[in-house]
C-alpha cells in the first residue's frame, strides 16, 4: 500500500547490502512511495551482497563509494543529481563498522588505528557526506537527511564496544551539522534510534539472541523490526515533518524509556528464585 | 494536498477553540487525510470558540465534555464509536489551563488550589481519558494517542509557572500509560513537545513575543507553527510510525537541542553593546 | 570519620522513620558532619517509628508535621530557626506514598482521590516547603534543598504506578522552585535519583527483591545504599558544591547510564536457555 | 579552608596551563584538601605556562606527556606511582584543542586531519588514559577518573565547532569505560559539564565575553568559576561520592535546565523592542 509520500522526490540510500539490511528495507519503501532513488555502498559490499536485486526492483543506478572518501562522496552526490534529475530531497546514512569487535578486541584493549577507523566509517563519513553535500548545494531546500543510531550512544551495553562512541558521535554531529544545515539551507538532520535488528551484519555477534530476547520483553510493543523502520523514515523524508530537526528519535517499542517490564522480568525472575539467594 | 494517510481510521480531537487552535488545525488535517472524527471541548469553550464552524468543515459532531470529569469522557468515547460506526483509531489531547497564571500568582506564591486544578485539567485529563478508553477497550489495536507538551517540561521559563510542572506530569503520564496501553492492547501513547505557537489562549501571556522572536532565532528552521504540528500529528496517527511510543517529541524546529544560534545572539549582543557595561 | 563538612550549619530532615530510611541515614551522618538539625515527620509516622532514638542521637528536637499543610510547615521551619538559633542551611525532602499502590489498585484501574494525595504527598509537599520557607526567608543565601527521587521519573517499571509520575513532578518544582530561589536568595535545589532501597516503607512492595538484585547487577558498582546516599547528600548540602542547581543528580552505581551489563545478562540467559525457544 | 577530604590521596592531574586554567584550581585545591599529586601537560604547554609556579606550591612533580601517546601516558602513570608511593586514587583530564577552531575552518568547511587531530586530542585521550591506567592496574578500588565537558555535547552554539562533537565523544568514553572500569575495579568514571569558563585557551574566542553574558543571567546562581569547579572536583574525587558513576555532572549554576530567564529576556527585549518588528 503506497500513500505517495515521497511523489517526486529524490534520494540517495548509503548502506543496503543485502534484504536484511534496514537500508534495503527504507530504499524499496521509499520507492513504493513514488521516489526516485541511487544507491551507494563500498565496492566490497556491492561485490558480497544482493544490491543488483534491488537495483533492478527499484529502478535504481548503484553508485560505487568509500564514505569516507569526500571524493567518492562528491562523486555519490554529483550523478545522483545527473541521473535523478535535480537537486537531492532525502539522504539516508546507514553505515557502521568496527574492526575491534570484529577482530574481538575488547573495549579496554581497544587497537587505537581500529577506534580511528570505527569513527571514521561509522560516524565522521556522515559529516563527509553533509559537508559535501552542502559545498555542492546538493540538497533541496526542506530536504531531510537520516542516519541510523542505536541507544549504544546513552547507555552502556556489554559487547557493544567502541560502536557506542561511534553513535554518539554520529549523533552529535547529526546536532551540530543540522544547525548549520537549518540555518543557512532550511535542510533538517536526525538520527533514528532503532531497536536491535538482526541484519547479516549483527547475526555474528555472540549474545546477540538473548539480547534481542530481553528488548522484546522490555518493548511494550516489542522490538521495531526493519520494515517498520522503513515506514518511520520516508514519514521523516516526507514534507509532513518539516520542522523535525537535530533530533534522535527513538524507534524502538517503547524501549528507551523503560525501567523494568513486567516480562522481562518474569524470565530474569523465574531463574532467580531456583538459583539465587538474595 | 492529501495523502489518504488516515483513510478509514476514526478519531477523537479534544481541544479546539478557535482557527488559532493546534488542535483545530489537527482535526482539519486529519479529516483532509480521510479520518472521520469528534471533536470535543467544554461547555463554555464551545460557546466562546467557533467550534461549530470546524465541526461543519469536518463533518464532525460536537461532544461537551469537561475532561476532568471521568463520566464525561466515558460518553465521549461511547459516543464517539457510535456515530464513527466502531472504536477508535486516534486520539488528541490539547488541553491546558493554570488559574495561577490567570490570576497573575507567581509560582512562588501560588495558590494550591489552583495548583491542584492546573494539574488535573492539564496533566490528570490524560490519564482519565486514558483510562476510561482502557476500560472501555474503546481503542483499536495499534491505536495512536498524542498529548500536547512544551519543552517547559525539561527546562524552566520565567512566567510559565505551575504550567511548567503539569507538562512534565503530562509526559510521565504518557510513559506510564504508555507502557500498560502498549503491552495490553498495542495502543501507543507520546507527546509532542511543539515550539511556542500563538493561540487565543496563549496570546495575552506578557512577554510572548519577545520569547517567540528568540526561540524563533534560536531554531534553525524556526519556529514550528500549528499547522505544521498538524501535519506532524497525522504521521503519528498513521500506520507509519506503530513502534514510536513513550516519547516526547520535540516538533520545535531544532530549539531543544540548540545552547545558542548566531542569529539569536546577534541580537542579544547588539544590546548589550549599547547599553551595558559588562 | 568525620570532614566537618556541615559545621555550624543548621538542617531540617523530612521523612525519617526507622533505621532503614535514607533520612535517618542522612539525619545523622549530617549530625556526624558537624550539623545541628530538627527532625519532622507526621504523627503516626513518629507514633509507628523509632524516630526518638534518631533523635537522642543527634541531639534533635522532633517537630511533629503534616508536610502537606503549609500552616504545620511554617510552624516546623520557625520552630527549627528558634531551637537551631538561625536560618537554615539545608533541608532534605525524604517524602512518599501511594494508596493506589498500598491498596493495590493498577495503573490502569487508579481511584483519583488516591492519585490525588500520592502527588500531594509526594510532590506538592515539595512545593510547599520551598514556597513557605521562601515567604519566610527562612533559608540562608547559598543553602541547599535536597528531595529523593527515583528514575521512575524517567523509565517505566511495572508496579511503580503513579509513584513514577509523582516523582516526575518533584523533579519539576525542583527545576521549575530551583530557577525562582536561585535567582533571588542563591538557594540551590536538586534531587537525589537513588538506587532502589530496601526501607521499611519499600520492603512490602511484591518483587522488590528481583529488581534489587537485577539494579545490583547492571550497576558497574552496584546498588548504592542508605549509608552511601547519606555520604552524596552532605556533599551536596557542603559548601563545595554551591553552583548545582535544578538537577536530578543519578546516585545508582552507573545504572541509569546502563543498557544490559553482562552480569545481568548471564541471569537473564540462562533462563532463556532452559526455558524458552526464541 | 580545609576539609582534609582528599587526605592520603594520590592524584594525578592533566592539562594546566596557568592560574586561569580549571585544572590548575583543582591541583590547588586537591593539595589544600590534603592529596599528593603529580602534574602531567605537553612540553609546549609546559613551556610557554607557568606550570612550574603552581608545581613549586603543591609539592608536585612535573611529568612532561602527549596525551596521545599511549607510551607517554604509561611513564606518568608509572613515574606517579613511583613519586606518590602508590596507586593512584584520582585523576582529571582536562584537555581539549580544535585546529579547526584555531585554524577559523568553519563547521561547514572543516579539515578532516584537524578534526580526527580534535577528537584525538580531546578525546580519545581521555580512552588511552584508561586503557592505559586498567592494563597498569594503576588505580586503587574505589578510584576516581573525572573530565571536563562543556553542554555544547548535549546542544549546538554557534563557533564551537567540533569541539562540541569531541565533548559528546568523550562523555560517550566516560560512560563507556565507566561500564568496564567499574564492573572490574569498582573505579568511577564522570564528566563534568561545567559553565562556560575565561580561560586562557578560550579568551581569545571571538564572541565568548557576550556568551558569558548571556550564560550569567540565564544561570540562576550565575556561571560558575574555576575554583568553584574546584570546589565541586574534590567531592567527586573523595569518599563520600563511591557509588557516583557513568554521569556527566552539570556544574553550572542551573543554566542546563533553563529555557528562559527573566534576566537574559530583559536584555533581549529591550534590542527587540527598538529595532525589530515582531
Amino acid at each position: 500500500m503506497s500513500y505517495n509520500l515521497l511523489k517526486g522526490k529524490r534520494g540517495i540510500v548509503f548502506g543496503a547490502l543485502d534484504d536484511k539490511s534496514i537500508a534495503w528495507k527504507i530504499a524499496e519503501k521509499a520507492y513504493e512511495e513514488g521516489a526516485i532513488i541511487t544507491l551507494s555502498n563500498t565496492a566490497t559490499a556491492i561485490r558480497f551482497g544482493q544490491i543488483d536485486e534491488l537495483a533492478k526492483k527499484c529502478n535504481a543506478e548503484i553508485i560505487t563509494a568509500d564514505a569516507t572518501n569526500t571524493d567518492d562522496l562528491q562523486h555519490v552526490f554529483e550523478r545522483s543529481m545527473e541521473v535523478l534529475g535535480g537537486k537531492i530531497d532525502f539522504v539516508l546514512h546507514s553505515i557502521g563498522m568496527s574492526l575491534n569487535v570484529r577482530k574481538k578486541r575488547v573495549y579496554n584493549d581497544v587497537n587505537y588505528n581500529y577506534f580511528d577507523k570505527t569513527l571514521d566509517i561509522s560516524a565522521i563519513s556522515f559529516h563527509k557526506m553533509l559537508q559535501v553535500a552542502f559545498k555542492l548545494d546538493a540538497i533541496n531546500e526542506w530536504g531531510s537527511v537520516v542516519a541510523l543510531s542505536y541507544i549504544a550512544a546513552q547507555r552502556s551495553l556489554y559487547g557493544y564496544n567502541d560502536m557506542a562512541d561511534a553513535k554518539a558521535l554520529l549523533e552529535s554531529i547529526a546536532r551540530s551539522f543540522g544547525y548549520i544545515y537549518g540555518r543557512e539551507k532550511n535542510v533538517r538532520v536526525n538520527t533514528i534510534s532503532q531497536s536491535p535488528t538482526l541484519t547479516t551484519a549483527g547475526s555474528g555477534v555472540k549474545g546477540v539472541g538473548s539480547l534481542l530476547d530481553f528488548t522484546e520483553r522490555m518493548s511494550p510493543l516489542g522490538n521495531a523490526d526493519a520494515k517498520e523502520c522503513a515506514d518511520y523514515a520516508v514519514t521523516l523524508f516526507s514534507d509532513l515533518t518539516r520542522k523535525v530537526t537535530m533530533q534522535n528519535l527513538f524507534h524502538d517499542g517503547g524501549f528507551s524509556n523503560m525501567g523494568m517490564s513486567y516480562s522481562a522480568m518474569s524470565v530474569y525472575d523465574k531463574n532467580l528464585d531456583s538459583s539465587l539467594d538474595l
